[in-house]
């Protein structure tokens, strides 16, 4: 490597290396605002972390770094595979913000804010129409952003999918989401009219939090987390969060008439946290670490909270421990009622609370739905009665009200573009699940809980690269396979025809 | 006020309340350290928060608020009362760092760093020899800082004396304590030779988490602690901090055998939050909110732990909910037998389990030791035996080990001076408790529960000026006396007297 170049990576090193100070520093105060900040504090938290954040901001805005990541960029052949992705990054970073001045930059933002306000508000009383206004300005915000870019994709919506899943476009989804319908949906109309009764009546029973925790912490312990490098607590909304290299810390919350929402929320947290936690120590040294995309991240969370969580075979690993931890709720339950009791599939209202097989359904909606509302064919006005007609469609229930319906998630007070990795996630898994099948048994690995050979293969094979390659090309390096659906459709129709006995 | 004066202010106001802004964010992240980060990402959060507090020292080190500074120092007596504080905290600063260049200032940090390491080894294997290297090199590092001051104090150790009790000297001090020895050695025998027997067995009794988190945020509640500007967990080690305007923190820590721990633990801190968060507004529009001394700050918290919270009146007030919330271990206790429980006098070797009788003479001894090591006529190598000499003449009681002796304490790694502020914690409070008897029945208004009334006092004649006057002001402001021990050894004379049947 010439000497300019080392001097230009050594300038871009250091300057990162501030930036990520004042990040992590954000990244803990944030965490402490959703996790034990007082109300009367939160103000001014919010004020100390808008300033942290704005310095780091700046030191990513000085001219000469600037100068230096083009550089890079430039040269970007004669970099290592590390380098070579982190001037690609900062390339494409400063491509989605060249044109946009701090004044309009800041005034998105405060677009953003209010948005989040007013869903809030009007989550509360239920009214849609409290929220309708700021929704047209996101759309504008979002559009605006767009306009902005050096170089935007022809599509609209393309842009901002690329934003949560680089490199993803709507064609693609379009003829993914087609073969999802075209089987999911007799599929489920089958389920429905089963004779199966399964039974979900202990689920509902009470479990104090002093169990739940000690359940928590045993599937944590289970699935591998490392409690050194890690930390869990309970919030209002679970979620994970890499604060550091050796800090990756999950949450979750007690629900009393609901064992069942915990448990899979800690294997769904613990599955981000993994992913956190084995990574190349390389990611952090090449400042590479946040290139994870959603889809990718969720395939993830997703794996161990369906795909291995609500196995038989993991059933059979946590059984003894859910009668021991649990025995006035679990007294009886056999095996095999729990594990059909944890796979239940029934149409619903509620994305977040639905089962694997219709969640699909749930994101198929939001995703029609954004791609019209961005190529301005939806009329926002009517979105509650459109969004209750495509339940109605799709999932054969419909809500009664705003809050159950399209104001139940808070994606779109920032914008559109992220609920398609949720869905993609599945599908990602799915495949990476069935090439992980040709080195393992993985029923028999999972039952003995032998989760060091399974995360021991997702590192090697999931994790390793996930932050350098683009997620077409992650998925291709993985499985040799370009992305489909098929395998977790197939996946989906032998589990659901073997448990409703099709 | 003149232009140049506002100006001057206007600039001095700008750097604080951004030095502040980082600072915040210090505290919070320390706060995090202490409670929730994972033992592997401690090192590089411990590196962010140095970064964090470089960057608010950098500020206030800058040329043109030096002299912003001074010239407000100069100009003193044409502000306002508040901004006088500022500017007099801001010369007595200076005078302090003037001539520690950044050099020194990071070896004296290293210096204390490893004291703090090595004590942690020493009293982890019990072995003062561990510890004695970094113990001299502390005192060396106290002196170097000394040394380095404008217009330091005749006595040294009145210069470190004065950093944590500004106004205090050792003379008054000597003058103080002889007269505590003087009182309590005598009152200490009768008690020790007293017939009474005072019931205690129940403390002991298994009480769980639950439950003790149950009281504490009942206790907290009593005394008045505003739960939507503060928030409280638990750590290892108790204690408050003041993270903000509106968020004032207190923790603390559950044994299992020993409810009375957490119990007076958290009243305690809870006493120190209440200074905290009712201080007035203008301490912060000001930059004066950090001037409390540690003196001070002790009398608050002891004042709500031990006079308040071990009297008669209080045990009135909270015994049907301690036998509520503990009915297991409270089932056969009446309240005089709580209350005597909970007052019982013993003299033991770790201070920080002493009753309020003994605490004192632990106190002394440490004082009397520091003096001279500070003067340099301690033998640091025979420490631990003069330690035990010390334990055996004024408690009767002889440490068999190092780290119930000598090493129990963590503030000699960073040095001398400190241990003082806790007697005074209990001299100020008698002092102001009598004045507040003279406006009301302290102990109806305690039993009735009227926390209003008694925060209402403390705020308007004890809170309110505390960051404006130094403590011996303070408590003249307060009183119209000098500070006296007298109040305090009157107090405990009447209490145990009555209690032991002397």
């Amino acid at each position: 490597m010439n000497n300019l170049l080392e001097e230009n990576l050594k300038y871009v090193d250091d300057v990162l290396k501030q930036a990520e100070t004042y990040e992590h520093a954000v990244r803990v105060l944030n965490y402490d605002l959703e996790t034990i900040c007082p109300t009367g504090g939160m103000s001014e938290q919010g004020k100390t972390i808008a300033f942290l954040a704005n310095q780091a901001f700046r030191l990513k805005k000085d001219e000469k770094f600037i100068e230096a990541a083009e550089f890079l960029y430039q040269q970007r052949d004669s970099l290592g595979e590390f380098d070579r992705t982190l001037a690609e990054l900062l390339h494409r970073e400063r491509q989605k913000t060249k044109n946009l001045t701090p004044d309009e930059e800041h005034r998105l933002e405060q677009v953003y804010n209010k948005a989040y306000e007013d869903w809030l508000e009007a989550k509360k009383v239920s009214d849609y129409s409290v929220f309708l206004p700021s929704l047209q300005a996101v759309r504008d915000a979002n559009l605006r952003e767009v306009e902005l870019r050096e170089q935007p994709l022809p599509n609209v919506y393309d842009n901002l999918l690329d934003d949560y899943e680089r490199g993803m476009r709507s064609e693609k989804l379009d003829e993914i989401f087609t073969k999802c319908l075209e089987r999911l949906t007799p599929l489920l109309d089958r389920i429905t009219h089963s004779k199966k009764r399964i039974r979900t009546d202990f689920l509902h029973r009470l479990v104090s939090d002093e169990q739940q925790r000690e359940m928590a912490e045993f599937l944590l312990g289970t699935i591998g987390f490392d409690f050194k490098r890690g930390a869990f607590t309970t919030t209002e909304h679970p979620f994970t969060d890499g604060l550091a290299r050796d800090d990756a810390r999950v949450t979750t919350h007690y629900y009393p008439a609901d064992f069942a929402s915990s448990m899979y929320s800690i294997i769904h947290e613990g599955g981000h946290a993994l992913f956190e936690q084995l990574q190349p120590a390389e990611n952090f040294d090449h400042h590479i670490q946040m290139e994870k995309t959603m889809g990718q991240h969720e395939s993830v969370s997703r794996f161990y909270e369906k795909r291995i969580g609500r196995s038989e075979a993991f059933v059979h690993l946590i059984y003894p421990d859910v009668k021991r931890i649990f025995p006035e709720a679990m007294y009886d339950v056999s095996e095999r009622e729990l594990y059909e009791a944890l796979n239940v599939v029934e149409p619903s209202l509620i994305r977040t609370e639905a089962d694997e097989f219709t969640y699909t359904l749930h994101i198929i909606i939001r995703y029609e739905l954004e791609k019209r509302i961005v190529a301005g064919e939806a009329d926002l006005t009517r979105l509650p009665e459109t969004w209750a007609d495509m339940y109605e469609k799709y999932l054969g229930v419909r809500p009664s009200n705003d809050r159950e319906g399209v104001l139940q998630d808070v994606h779109w007070a920032s914008g559109f573009g992220y609920f398609p990795t949720y869905a993609l996630g599945n599908m990602y898994n799915a495949m990476y699940y069935n090439k992980m099948a040709e080195d393992m048994d993985i029923d028999e690995t999972v039952a003995n809980g032998d989760f060091e050979k399974i995360n021991g293969w997702m590192a090697e094979h999931v994790f390793k690269k996930a932050d350098r390659l683009a997620p077409g090309e992650w998925i291709r390096d993985i499985t040799g396979r370009e992305l489909t659906p098929d395998d977790f459709l197939d996946y989906l129709e032998n589990k659901y025809t073997e448990l409703y006995e099709l």
